[in-house]
């Protein structure tokens, strides 16, 4: 018996209307990295297994998809580790390779690995797929695509104020108006934290923070609480929890609140050297907002981190988000190397232009015209016409057998081709060719350059 | 200590301009790709094992990439089979997934899966990278793209007639002129073995001839012998190996060659439908050529067979492929679906047109301008600029530091950038640029429109 074909869980088909409306969302994000100055680089879909492990946490290590060693595998396993049937120790002796789990690590690989032939600062885009034995959801794929692009080797704030803009660009050019670029400063938070007094609970109060738009001011405080954090010591960051203004207004009353912390000021001073340039250059569609309760990324950004929220008529998470952090490539033993970077996230930026209707009419997955088929000599004529169309740019296509013509009709509805063209011995005779429009139902005669006309409207 | 980076055997880093070329000879393939009417489809890039294994031979199936199950694999092991400590058995146990070897079986599951959303005939196209767990060596990788167009659901020659037209208006657009398509017919093989009274010797008898262009006439028979095919057998052949005319007279040739086979008659008879198409629309730069020695893919392919060979002027195996095959879908249960498609091999074409210096000078990975960092006041003037010149689709960067002049146009120097802006008070009060031509070194003053102007040149 066949057997019934099917895909692994958390994976996807993209059908023809699916790849087009990707495409055409990564085309715009690409040209904007590309005007921006961002070079591409592609690494390998599979890494050695010592370049992924370890770099994302003990839950990280256990979502890298590891690849299986050719051959006879088991044959060079000794008895005693065998026999203790031991898959987490196992892993690393039949498996020396595993598929990337995000882009950043297999970039500060790059970046090692090729040092000698970059050109620092060094912006590069990477637009691949990564692959997560996560527990599949709605929304939460195994394999999906990674957008992002990093300057390395630069620590101008003026890299922030670009990517503030870039961010405005694409998401302008999507068409998505309205989102709201988010942004705080681990700098900040840090200080909060010194001057508070609660340093220790750095993490703690920060994670906490983060909740505040779910779970409100009260929740917030009853979770800081609970993890130690002292009633006077909260009392102390009250302003946080009515954190409202302009960023003007918002930079004035962090640089009170962290005046006697020398690491938050600094954060300070960044925000408003940022800000001050947007002020300046003012941004399309996007809005800039500075959010103390942002901490994404905690555990590695060290300058500024961006979020960026789609347009508030779309119930979604975060369709972008991104930071600096100081030492990207010590892990392979490049030193001192500063990165900035930001990240779009595909699907969930697909799914908000589904629901908001934004994807153009003219990303189609289907061609401009069929000829009908009624047979060689007609083809022939047929094939010669869509020849000279296909130089000019435009789609069009014969169908293949001379079916019957309710068949060849229905093929081209089902395929929504707007044009379908007849020409038979008659309209072979007078070089010209019989159009009928698929949505009024209109038919008319043509020649050549009359229809060239009408399919490139 | 930190690990010294590298990336697995067989698999590549692509530099940005590695990167700008692959994606030159992608995009022109997918342009005429789409020209032609194919849709593209994307397949996830594992599948599940049972899809991939058995589907490519026993080689096939070792050289296939398997990735190991998640969780404590080992424990659903039963005694018995773990104790055998046999790779091969344990293999199906430990791994339910494989990375896909190529992009014809995804095709085929593809095709079957969704069949009631498909609209038959259904003309597809797919540009993704396969893995293939063999020895690597030059121009063989472990990652590699793979380029296939094909269409499911239709019987018509008119497919063949158009995928001839198809390669040569890829080659001619990569402006690769001269490249020969060789076509052959699985029937016409057929029909030989079958006159000669060797049908039971069909591959034996192809895979010899196949070796003409290498081994010659002699060698050729030699290795016939060798596989027990009679000498007499082999006289009655004796015009394959002097093989030589127009399309039409090797027609000729044939017709009287396979008289008494009817497979035989009915494959020249394709080629003649074929050829006689291609007389009445003439190729571009491509030239088509019967070649009754090439049998490619002979285990699947059931009419057509091409490959397409680089001009002679560079030392390199095919750089397409393709042909017809019957029953594509019948192992996942839909049966007779006939296919037909071809196959560009981007390695291939990559290092072809790297050798005949064809990518165009267009391909680069740099920017056109560099503004000069002089500090803060300066760069929200450059920026500004920049963000207008952006909008214009040109691409300029700002040196991010306010470094020492020196380095920011030794930066400029080594990425190639075409031209530096320098902006200090002077220029900003002038509202103007000074702009430095990087290769005559000629500098110059000019206005944003003349600036405009010189960097869309």
């Amino acid at each position: 018996m066949a057997q019934k074909p099917s895909i692994p869980k958390g994976t996807r088909d993209f059908s023809p209307l699916e790849v087009e409306k990707r495409t055409y969302i990564i085309e715009i994000i690409k040209q904007q990295f590309k005007l921006f100055g961002f070079q591409p680089i592609e690494t390998p879909s599979f890494e050695n297994s010592d370049t992924l492990m370890g770099k994302y946490g003990e839950e990280g290590d256990r979502l890298i998809f590891k690849i299986l060693n050719s051959g006879d595998y088991l044959s060079k396993i000794d008895d005693a580790l065998y026999t203790a049937k031991d898959s987490l120790k196992m892993t690393s002796k039949i498996s020396e390779k595993a598929l990337r789990y995000d882009l950043t690590v297999p970039f500060a690989r790059y970046v090692v690995q090729h040092q000698n032939e970059i050109d620092f600062p060094f912006k590069r885009y990477q637009i691949q797929p990564v692959w997560r034995a996560d527990r599949p959801q709605k929304g939460r794929f195994r394999e999906f695509y990674q957008c992002d692009a990093d300057v390395v080797g630069s620590n101008s704030l003026l890299q922030e104020v670009e990517f503030i803009q870039l961010y405005d660009r694409i998401f302008t050019q999507l068409g998505l108006d309205g989102v709201t670029i988010k942004m705080n400063n681990r700098k900040i938070l840090s200080g909060i934290a010194e001057v508070i007094g609660a340093s220790d609970k750095l993490i703690d109060f920060t994670v906490a923070l983060d909740k505040l738009d779910k779970i409100g001011e009260a929740g917030v405080k009853k979770e800081m609480m609970e993890k130690g954090i002292s009633e006077t010591t909260i009392q102390k960051v009250q302003p946080l929890f009515n954190f409202e203004g302009t960023n003007d207004e918002k930079i004035a009353q962090l640089k009170k609140l962290l005046q006697d912390s020398e690491e938050g000021s600094a954060g300070v001073e960044e925000l408003a050297y940022i800000t001050s340039f947007i002020k300046t250059m003012p941004l399309t569609t996007a809005t800039l907002t500075l959010d103390v309760t942002l901490a994404r990324g905690l555990n590695y950004y060290t300058g500024a981190i961006f979020e960026v929220a789609a347009p508030d008529t779309v119930k979604m998470g975060s369709v972008g988000g991104g930071g600096r952090y100081d030492d990207l490539t010590g892990i392979f033993g490049l030193k001192n190397i500063s990165g900035v970077g930001v990240s779009f996230g595909l699907d969930r930026i697909y799914l908000v232009l589904e629901e908001l209707g934004l994807f153009p009419q003219t990303v189609t997955a289907t061609s401009k015209a069929l000829f009908i088929n009624f047979g060689d000599k007609e083809s022939l004529y047929a094939l010669q016409t869509i020849e000279r169309l296909r130089v000019e740019g435009i789609t069009v296509e014969l169908y293949p057998d001379s079916a019957k013509m309710k068949k060849q009709m229905g093929y081209a509805d089902k395929r929504s081709i707007p044009f379908v063209i007849l020409a038979g011995t008659k309209e072979i005779e007078g070089e010209n060719f019989t159009v009928k429009n698929m949505q009024s139902g209109v038919q008319e005669t043509l020649n050549f350059s009359e229809l060239k006309a009408i399919l490139t409207q």
